[in-house]
């Protein structure tokens, strides 16, 4: 395959069935490869992760978007996590070979369709947007889903595509084109949420924090712990070793202890890169010198080459 | 390509022209891929990193000898790096879909047709080794070129393939099998050798220090700096970072810096994953959620599927 496009729906659910029927969508489609899903109760959602190419993309996205319509009723969902709708944000991302004018038209597709078939008002946000203000998913998104029915009413959060009619059971859409971006989330030895919030505020954009990264506190009960969930929109300019020192320094300031930290969906390498070139001070290192790069780089151009 | 193989010849020469003609011999085998090359006048060595099948390997690598032992005389040979002879170390390594065995197979043949057709003693070490001391490259290599005429009239140092007699333009060839290592050097804020020599015998193995870690250290007179050069054979064993972390405890005892670091040759992803999960905690992180390995992975999958 020659062109990769990665899809990460963000889908409100946390039970285990509709997760799988969600998930068995997306395998059952030729030609679209399934990386990574996780879910949990704390946050009640499935973040889903796969790639393929631009047919399969769209074709595996409508069918789990569709699935999920079918299954979620947002009149009965919580979650920590903000949403705005049972198939709450589809993300298209250029991954190998392909524009982002590319992702751009499938967001589009994907979003047309999607409120053509099933009556749901969709957004397009991030590269895909209409207007400046929809680039960002937190100015769609502001109100959630329960305040979507007097939002939408608004001429400024007027759908993209589908009716301006509140839809109680599926809420609404969000679909996009966007960079590659990391989610990271760090562990912090504390159930004091009050205190988890402080230091997710020192880091968000919005606050003053880093200029890519958006930062939010969740309990997670059954850990008796609180973590800080971010993403970072661009991860090369605000690399995630820059981050987790300041929150080092916010969580040191109230004395809580940092537990562990994960990548949330896929790791992707050159914030790997970057986080071990800062900490042992590798002065020349580019993806292409990682060894399992670097051969699957000269198999591919020996390809090439013996095909021409 | 199934089946990889890495190849990674030590030759004694920085000379422009001779590096030219060594790579040209590898280039052009048909299935054998350059990953990497390096070569300085402060080692006076040029290391080559390549992969492909057994028989696009064996053949690549016998050329490239050929023409270092037609073109390098090691009577003229200086440098700091200890060396054996012009084709100084050639090691094979098993990277996907290959045996241990396989590379024992090859340096075996490597060993034995270099030795035939070019009158040069080959000893085998590492897992290719025929007794238990020969695993050790440096017993090899003890005495060094300068040596080579007396140690090799010891019954213990007769060579595996070849005559037991002095080749003073060539001197001997190691060749063998190992796992991947990971080559990593050093850089430090002082010209004084014996500052740095102090350094590297505190992490070297068989002075006191880490038992996967041999360690040197070398003057780089252009830049007026000392480097302590490392290789790791088991850097999952002993991670980079904590090689690292004690050498920043003795550079410190010395008031020495840290410039920077490299690696010498091709990044294992592990190494990589290793080094970026210690230093901001990350909990689960392995090579397959890594994003460009697992879309690879998960497409290679595919055709498998596809095919069967």
């Amino acid at each position: 395959m020659k062109k990769i496009i990665e899809c990460v729906p963000n889908i409100s659910t946390s039970d285990p069935r509709t997760v799988e029927l969600i998930l068995e969508e997306i395998k059952k489609t030729i030609n679209a490869f399934l990386l990574d899903y996780t879910f949990d109760d704390y946050y009640n959602r499935l973040v889903v992760s796969f790639v393929g190419n631009k047919e399969s993309v769209l074709e595996a996205s409508l069918n789990a978007a569709f699935k999920a319509l079918e299954l979620i009723d947002m009149r009965k969902h919580k979650g920590q996590h903000p949403r705005i709708g049972a198939v709450d944000v589809v993300p298209f991302i250029p991954i190998k070979n392909v524009t982002m004018e590319n992702c751009i038209e499938l967001a589009r597709k994907f979003g047309e369709t999607l409120a053509e078939k099933c009556s749901v008002p969709v957004y397009l946000y991030g590269d895909a947007a209409t207007k400046p203000e929809r680039k960002d998913l937190d100015w769609i998104r502001k109100g959630e889903y329960e305040k979507l029915a007097e939002m939408m009413i608004k001429s400024e959060r007027k759908p993209d595509f589908g009716p301006a009619i509140f839809n109680p059971k599926a809420g609404a859409t969000v679909t996009g084109a966007r960079k590659l971006m990391a989610g990271f989330n760090v562990n912090l030895g504390t159930a004091d949420l009050k205190v988890a919030k402080k230091i997710a505020k020192a880091l968000h954009a919005k606050k003053g924090g880093f200029s890519n990264v958006k930062a939010m506190a969740a309990s997670i009960p059954e850990k008796n712990i609180t973590q800080i969930g971010m993403s970072i929109s661009d991860f090369e300019k605000t690399p995630i070793y820059r981050v987790f020192e300041l929150l080092k320094v916010e969580a040191a300031r109230y004395n809580v202890p940092i537990i562990d930290s994960e990548f949330c969906g896929m790791t992707p390498l050159k914030a790997l890169i970057d986080i071990a070139a800062y900490y042992v001070k590798i002065g020349n290192l580019t993806e292409d010198r990682v060894l399992e790069i670097a051969v699957q780089n000269a198999i591919e151009k020996g390809k090439g080459e013996s095909n021409s």
